[in-house]
């Protein structure tokens, strides 16, 4: 077995060498090719310096693996692989893509020939010793060119993948799959907070993360990571109060709306991701200001808090 | 008619001044005398430098009217007052206090054969020239003997005021009238904040502010103050993005948990409030330390956005 | 001045009554040809019976009005109509259309030498007496040769209409202001459900929206609405709880995660609007599922609350 | 070691069980004396028919844990307990308590020289295979004497239990734990809502949950019995969408507002709880009228959706 990887950051290189400690042969790129080399001397993969080199060191019908960011790069990386490929190879698209994406490049593929797969990866950067949680969607024949590479991916042959539907189905798993992670892990730091601020009892939080783990009703892997990030520091008072939001946050926001399904939880989770990056401070200001309109209150000035 | 009007400040000095447009006597104490003086001169109310020369000022039974801080600043001048009176006599805690401290005062009050009304006052520092609409609860003979008093401070005699229940309906009243004015005063800002964002439009909010007050369904006088808010500056670039909340804001979030009614909006426009004020940045630390930990994505550090 | 309006329905019939009062001349069409003629009767205006007649019966350059229901009604009619205009004939879409369809209209009518202004009508059924508050975007031109149909509809000549900015800054500010709408709607509902459900103090419903109308800082068209509603019934016993939503609602609040700003109160009022709608069943009946699962908590059977 | 065990349901009586197993003597007591005799001749328990047999059958100074509904039920034991103890003797209060009352519990038990410690239990049912999570708060001499008991109980002796603090810090960690936990319920429950609504993908949620349980962020104990509930029926419609709330959730959500820190997603969590409980018709039915006052919608009638 033999596959071509494409992209070899925190998720792709990770992958590329849980493939190869699994035996599969792997002929990688990299925007880089440093990064290309580097991983090919530590693994013994084959490294390619174009995407013509990629292919040709692939037997056909292909199977390429891409492990690029969503959107303009993976675009743009599917373009140029369909024109140099030929009829039957098939492309697994790994990166947190939109659904309505991978169906769009199942549609140009197809009329090249081509065949298409879309997987959510899951598992960040503990997926090269734990495995990775992946949910794939696509027609049948292709689900089954690209299971024997699942198994050696996931954290054993058997769980931790799943041929989800059709193209679309695992992007979209993968999508819904993060919006529950925000929702949980708003939830934990909400209630962190809420200890934190409990100054009379002088609770630690470290040691109440901990305890959680074992046997509790919230044990999960997310509290498992902030039991470990408490350990180390429990005050933070380094860290910015700044948390990024990607394309998944907000695609699951949007497809509730647009199902008319009630998701509070993880889209307000996603909200206050938004407002620690500074969007809520227009209506902050304009709601001081009415603040003063009304009742004469005073109004902080200097345009900082 | 002769009232005594305790506390001088935005509220308290305005409705004194309104009672003696509409030809009230008014008996005025203020912690500093010098207001007390201020608005003697200005309106020919009598000022009281003590609560002894207040209550001596007034022809039994009495009634008293606290314009006052709720809560620490309102006990008091409630149990000085009460040891101060004679029975028949009635205080009005016209304070944005909490209902159930009124129905505490009512116990207290009764005990020593005093009345007392719990009034929430609405309108701000526009009342003056507006007049106050005015919710109370009380028992329905003292409801009467202050209804005088209502016509006067109320827009028009017999519009402005309404007696709504037993004793502590009135600042119940309030108190949801508030959790309102949170929930639409967030609705505006967030509109605006999403016509201030779409730059592409080029957008002027003074003006849309202006013209939905003509005609359109979310014409409101929170309208006409953002109106105005935004007339004089649309950038806002100056003001501090931050906005207090109060003790109504809060007991309307903590009585729709109480009798378990959803409030999302009324609870959420609170909240928001909360986020402005600092308190979600260590959940936002704690939410950047944990995709560190599962994605090895970076965090910013220094404490600061 | 004359104009052709097309879909006489709750708003465009009221709008073309209004412009006729207004002294405009009217040309009306509708789907079914009855309610026409007997606009035609009514009002004076000249019935049209097909698209060909409509414009036949405008001087060129021509206006016309669209009153339609959003999306496929109003698409299909543009359609129509653009085959049928000459060029310099302008289109007005007046339906709570989507701006980013506001934008493809105006493409498409541009490559036939059509005008296109997109306009957001606020004011419902009460616009007919008190005039409609009118937001709308296009060229400068094309602007300009509307203005004095929006004089006529608005409350006053020079109130209550806007030119907002280009193309789809009509639709987007009147998607904007009901999404405010939506907030407010809500907050009012939250509020008047805490008086209800506090049923010791026996508050009266009615009597307090009609008290807020009068100096309160809550006082808006909404409660004025609200206070009529109660007046007429505050027991509301034989009215269904399902509130319907509709397009406007749902773009503000896809426009917020597309922007990144932060709005719980407007998205929370919708996703309260979907769970009236049964939409919250499922994860109602999941999370019955989960109790059991964990703490053996019992679940109601039989699939209905 | 020997303990008293008052309240033998899913709980208590799980926990006499484990205790046994540890080797702790147990004396136990339940309402109905039918269920303690059961748990004797299972156990080898001793059978308590009265509180006075209970304590006569305890060696002085003795430890008896209650687990009983928080509430009036644990208040009248205690006060029932504290009559008949003598000085030195500790009660463990292990039900879903509020922190405040466990404080005053303390208090009263202190001034008769008993000994108090509130203890949070998490584990549910699985709690007599798996062992339990137990966060306590009490004075360290008092903390100290409970200990063996709760190294028999924890998973291990080493991890499961944590002395948080003070009295009070039991039942407020437990409290925070069950807010997090309503979280991540609402999270998980959204997600799949959001599957299941995605009816063109023809998704297999029970696959799903089982896939995620392998590798992926959301892996969580919750999601265990999500996917073992799914794995049973995943149309779920025989289940009722009705979802209790409890004490827990709601004293979190006070906490949050009382602290003026900003929980959207835990309090959404139990907000949504409200809703299945009816509690959201009374708005939705205001929401239905002040469309049809500003709209002319058609309202639905007959006081069901």
């Amino acid at each position: 077995m033999k596959i071509g990887m494409v992209g070899l950051g925190r998720m792709g290189g990770n992958m590329a060498r849980r493939l190869r400690r699994g035996g599969i042969e792997v002929v990688a790129w990299n925007r880089s090719f440093e990064v290309t080399e580097a991983l090919a001397r530590e693994t013994g993969a084959q490294a390619a310096a174009s995407f013509e080199q990629l292919l040709a060191a692939l037997p056909a019908p292909r199977v390429v693996w891409l492990m690029l960011p969503a959107g303009q790069a993976t675009d743009e990386a599917i373009e140029r692989l369909a024109a140099l490929a030929t009829p039957g190879d098939l492309i697994v698209d790994g990166a947190n893509g939109y659904y309505r994406d991978a169906i769009r490049h199942a549609k140009a593929l197809a009329a090249r020939g081509l065949e298409f797969i879309d997987c959510g990866v899951s598992g960040g950067i503990w997926g090269l010793g734990n495995g990775y949680c992946l949910m794939f969607g696509g027609e049948p024949e292709a689900a089954a060119r690209v299971i024997p590479y699942m198994r050696v991916l996931a954290p054993t042959p058997d769980t931790g993948w799943l041929h989800c539907g059709p193209v679309g189905a695992g992007h979209f798993t993968k999508m819904i799959h993060n919006g529950i992670e925000y929702g949980m892990m708003q939830a934990l730091a909400e209630g962190f907070a809420l200890l934190e601020a409990k100054s009379e009892f002088g609770l630690n939080l470290a040691a109440i993360a901990e305890l959680w783990r074992h046997g509790s009703v919230v044990r999960s892997w997310l509290l498992d990571l902030t039991a470990q990030a408490l350990a180390e520091d429990q005050q933070l008072a380094d860290i910015a109060p700044y948390v990024p939001d990607s394309g998944e946050g907000r695609w699951t926001a949007l497809e509730a709306v647009e199902q008319g399904v009630p998701t509070p939880v993880m889209t307000m989770a996603l909200m206050m991701r938004f407002a620690t990056q500074g969007r809520n401070d227009f209506p902050a200001r304009l709601l001081a200001m009415m603040r003063k309109g009304f009742g004469g209150h005073a109004v902080k000035t200097g345009g900082e808090k």
